[in-house]
């Protein structure tokens, strides 16, 4: 299954020339899930040829306008493109009633049904499931109530070894273990367990979406071994206090966050618009984390 | 006086790739006022330099998002960067509740006093007046309650004619004289009457802004001889058609407008995206206003 992630936005709230603010394209096994939605996202989307139409759900962290004010725009275009499958938005309490009370003043009747999901961004809950993945909250400390995300594949089957496999084998036998079942003797077969003729499944892939935050060591516990993660770094070390301040986070602190949570890759982003080049953050991160990247526009990560 | 336009956005709903939708900057006398806010409006105002705390007071012509949903970064922007002085947004009912929802959910409490005067987008009415313009609305026909406004500069001072001016007079006459008094005779100067040493006093500018409507000929008295108009022209004639179903103008209308109307000057935009080319809406114009223009993106004009 392809599982992949596109960053859209890289920038915090207040604009800057040549960033946008916080939204990512995941894409698993072919559907498309959109995290975030700040101002002009259906721009970003139009640029890397992403269709609307095609989104399946989209997550909302929190309702700061740099992560939720290009709903209303999206919106809109689904519906002026005729949309029909009904949309779900998983997010915080309130965005069902700022998206709605848009709606009924605009008087626009959207040609799709629109489904939210609120979240208890407190609580790590599994908080949607399909058939291609899970998704669970992970509790965010910001100003206001703010989930992360834990994106999750579902399992994987396991690969059959074909030199393992006798000739005698039918399609239906094929059929049943690659479905993971063991077979029991017949005329054509001796009986083969599953296990003794496969590699063990993969573990799924997982990808952590944490912004906006306020340094939480505690975060590394439910995001152990994640094969991506992206945290916020919206300050240098040398504004630590007022990352603190804000609820924020360093780039040195998501680093450690990384170490601490034994993550394959990490991803920062959400810049706070002081910082004309990104250079120091990522050396600063890198310090720490050694294959820290840039969540810069366009990215395309294999997770 | 200066009084000038910059258009900041061309386009009408769907998304297109190098354009963006409506909005304008008026300046007068120094004073900046914002015409309608697209999503995006900020990033726009930050390519042309325009400071968003600068502006003294909003005019939005309808709840369409293609019109509005640039409204909530703007504001957002403005509280990050600690705007005091209060704001205007003048516009139709709803606008308010909408965007003091937003904010409520999103819990931010602006750093400034947001006032909202509603308008009755059925009526000529003056709606708005400072010391450098009055705003009236004028009447749009559209899906939903829309107003246009004529921007109209403070009356001019009439010039003095300084070869009538007697060699004797004293810098109070001269100041009396500016004010547009008469004076009475006294033992410097014989008596003067205002209007036999002065030029009349030039008419003052006007500005119409039409957007979005069906051709409604019956507009044109309500904008006779105006400087500059700004008429929306979605489609072309060839769409004449869809252009009435969706209460929209095709360019050749915005012209005919421009004529009944004696406008010195029109621009047309809200281009449909459907177009790629905008060369055919200048063509279409031009066959009945020979002078019309295209109001895309960084064009300024002098009103």
């Amino acid at each position: 299954m392809n599982f992949e992630l596109q960053i859209l936005g890289s920038a915090s709230a207040t604009p800057t020339q040549g960033r946008h603010p916080t939204a990512q394209l995941l894409t698993a096994g072919g559907q498309q899930y959109l995290i975030d939605c700040g101002e002009g996202t259906q721009w970003r989307m139009l640029e890397h040829r992403v269709r609307p139409h095609h989104l399946r759900t989209i997550f909302i962290s929190h309702l700061h306008g740099d992560h939720c004010f290009g709903l209303f725009g999206l919106l809109g275009t689904m519906h002026l493109q005729g949309r029909t499958e009904p949309l779900l938005i998983v997010g915080p309490p309130g965005l069902d009633e700022m998206l709605r009370t848009q709606m009924r003043v605009s008087e626009v009747k959207l040609s799709f049904a629109m489904d939210f999901r609120r979240v208890d961004t407190e609580q790590v809950a599994e908080v949607y499931a399909d058939e291609q993945i899970t998704v669970s909250t992970l509790p965010m400390r910001h100003r206001i109530a703010c989930a992360g995300y834990l994106f999750t594949e579902q399992p994987r089957r396991a690969k059959l070894l074909k030199d393992r496999l006798p000739a005698s084998l039918l399609p239906h036998h094929l059929a049943r273990l690659a479905q993971g079942h063991d077979l029991e003797a017949d005329e054509h077969q001796p009986g083969l367990r599953h296990a003794d003729v496969s590699t063990p499944a993969p573990a799924p892939r997982r990808y952590a979406f944490c912004s906006d935050t306020l340094y939480t060591p505690a975060l590394a516990q439910h995001v152990q071994g994640v094969e991506v993660l992206y945290h916020e770094a919206t300050f240098l070390e040398e504004l630590r206090e007022r990352a603190a301040q804000t609820h924020h986070s360093t780039a040195r602190q998501a680093a450690e966050l990384a170490v601490a949570a034994g993550a394959k890759r990490l991803l920062i982003g959400h810049f706070s618009s002081r910082y004309k080049s990104l250079e120091p953050f990522l050396a600063e991160a890198q310090a720490v984390f050694p294959s820290a990247e840039l969540a810069i526009e366009g990215l395309l990560v294999s997770i």
